[in-house]
């Protein structure tokens, strides 16, 4: 029996109140990460268009897993075998369409970010017939955006790692070594101490290449006097943590450099003083870009400030100009601003933060 | 300049030729592994349900890369910026509309496979007016099955290390040392010596571990006198490898072991003899499966027989009980039979082969 069983049972059931709200008799989970908040059963699909297993969760109070024969034992491991349904191939759609007929369910919902039109065009075919098929969007994300304090105590658990981690790296960063070699340090360093993974691959830029936010780092070598942005993030007990810091080789670090970090450290400031409940998620955003506006900076500002974070890296809510979400307590967000000019090269700072009931605490 | 931007461009006309023949005057190429294959661009997306990025390719020869502002300056490395198109947040699908417009093209192909619903429908809301849009399906993959010289000689270096970590596989693989320590270790021989990733995650199981195809390495130990099943391949300069062995630990294999791997190897054999150009890939699937069914163990055969690989672990074509296409000159496959049986254990064998001109040859 999986530790996790009753935990999962008791998100189902919130999630029934939701699809009764959204007048829904059942809901297919295709989406990855919330199959597993669900279910347990399969965080990764084994690679990005193929499929692990699809979960089926009714207001009835039956739930049903489908999966195919490769991961049948796996399933049984933390899934009853009456409710389990193995397909064959590429026949999920009419296996699934059984099961809803002998459900009888009435409006079946789809994740519409969640499937290929393809698989939607099977679903149609071979259930149109016997249910209402209704797109959805976001139910389970938004479940998943509050965070419980077991989710709270794992990604700080997470976090802690990370700030071990960062206090480790100037060891590792010195310049001669290049920004790859580091890079598989950084890993090293959390998978050896318990994460299986790393949250998203370890970003590690010297000079202009940490002008690119998703810098893929390669054989150039850090340098004395000179910067590197280093973004990494580990998954520990399932969820994920991120932290960007950039660093000064050398006990002299340039004007350029100190005018900058101390921009992009003020605007974080501001921004993290804005979080508490009831803010709405660009408020938080305009605080940082405002700060930059005044200082005539903001077109070297060039992503968003943040985003939520827990079983993916990137989930809601996300902190940018146009989200007019209010924060709740158990939000866990990214508040990460960043100045770049591909010319010389860019800082960024980054922070994780829990939205408590009646302000924020900084992970 | 990427020294491959030729190789990519010349893709990109023989994928022209494609749209031809089915009377597409452009296609907007969605699915990562395509993308990167006719751009050289992002051949991973962030995460699952995000992209780095989306290609359209029209028969009148203008390219255009869309992304977002992160992947800017990275695409600019591969990409000339009057092809080059970024979008923000959440709104590709308005700027590919307004290219499609000036583009004048007539009929629009959408990988089927490749995009979520949600993204058709708001293609289908801002491009209807203005395109004929239609599903396509494996137009790409349809060119990706045959490689050419360059791409076997990567597949083939990919391969070369896999057979070099299982020849070094037993200094590690000792009785006491848990599942998961001896998946680290191999996930660090390829990492360590130009891999920059696993081409999947490490498979090391033992003793009934071992019957779960899709086994994740935990904290059992390996023991003396047991068997233990590890499936593993590398990317090595983009390419994957794949391959499973099963080994004893210690100088007497039980005779069942014994013979569940003379059979599993024998099945193996019959299949890889099959292969050349012409011959249904469910023939070569059939030859394994008859030798089991001759031995009475077929029902403990629970997957198909291989698949193809290169770009990703999994590509076309397929070796199952269903797939009547021919093999041709260029396509790799894997050939990985098993018999399994949960409460004991199982034995699987995998190579990958190459079809040649008049043959095939083992990698």
């Amino acid at each position: 029996m999986n530790p996790d069983t009753k935990l999962h049972a008791a998100r189902r059931d919130r999630l029934r109140a939701v699809l009764r709200r959204e007048g829904l008799s059942a809901l297919l989970v295709s989406q990855s990460a919330n199959r597993y908040y669900l279910s347990g059963f399969a965080l990764h699909n084994p690679q990005e268009n193929e499929s692990a297993g699809m979960l089926l969760v009714t207001t009835g109070g039956v739930d049903l897993l489908f999966t195919d024969s490769r991961y049948r034992d796996e399933a049984l491991r933390l899934w009853p075998e009456a409710g389990l349904r193995i397909y064959r191939g590429n026949t999920p759609p009419s296996t699934i369409g059984e099961s809803v007929s002998s459900l009888g369910a009435g409006v079946l919902g789809l994740e519409a970010r969640g499937i290929s039109l393809d698989f939607f065009d099977q679903c149609a075919a071979s259930l149109s017939a016997l249910v209402e098929i209704r797109r959805t969007y976001g139910l389970i994300e938004e479940l998943r955006c509050i965070k419980s304090p077991d989710e709270l105590e794992r990604i700080g658990a997470a976090c802690a790692l990370n700030h071990a981690m960062m206090a480790w790296l100037p060891s590792v960063a010195l310049p001669g070594r290049s920004e790859a070699a580091v890079a598989w340090d950084i890993e090293k360093f959390f998978r050896e101490r318990g994460a299986p993974e790393t949250a998203f691959a370890v970003i590690v830029g010297r000079g202009p290449n940490a002008a690119l936010p998703h810098c893929v780092p390669g054989g150039d070598r850090l340098q004395q006097d000179d910067l590197v942005l280093v973004d990494a993030g580990c998954r520990l007990r399932d969820y994920c943590s991120d932290q960007t810091r950039t660093l000064w080789l050398g006990p002299n670090p340039s004007a350029r450099f100190r005018d900058t970090l101390q921009a992009v450290q003020e605007a974080q400031r501001r921004a993290v003083a804005l979080i508490r409940p009831g803010i709405p998620c660009c408020e938080v955003f305009q605080a940082a870009w405002d700060y930059f506006v005044q200082l005539g900076v903001s077109d070297a500002f060039t992503h968003g400030l943040g985003h939520g974070i827990g079983l993916e890296t990137h989930e809601g809510p996300n902190l940018n100009h146009a989200n007019a979400l209010l924060l709740e307590p158990g939000m866990v967000v990214t508040v990460e601003p960043g100045l770049y000019d591909p010319a010389w090269g860019g800082v960024r700072w980054e922070h994780m933060v829990v939205v408590t009931e009646d302000g924020n605490r900084v992970l």
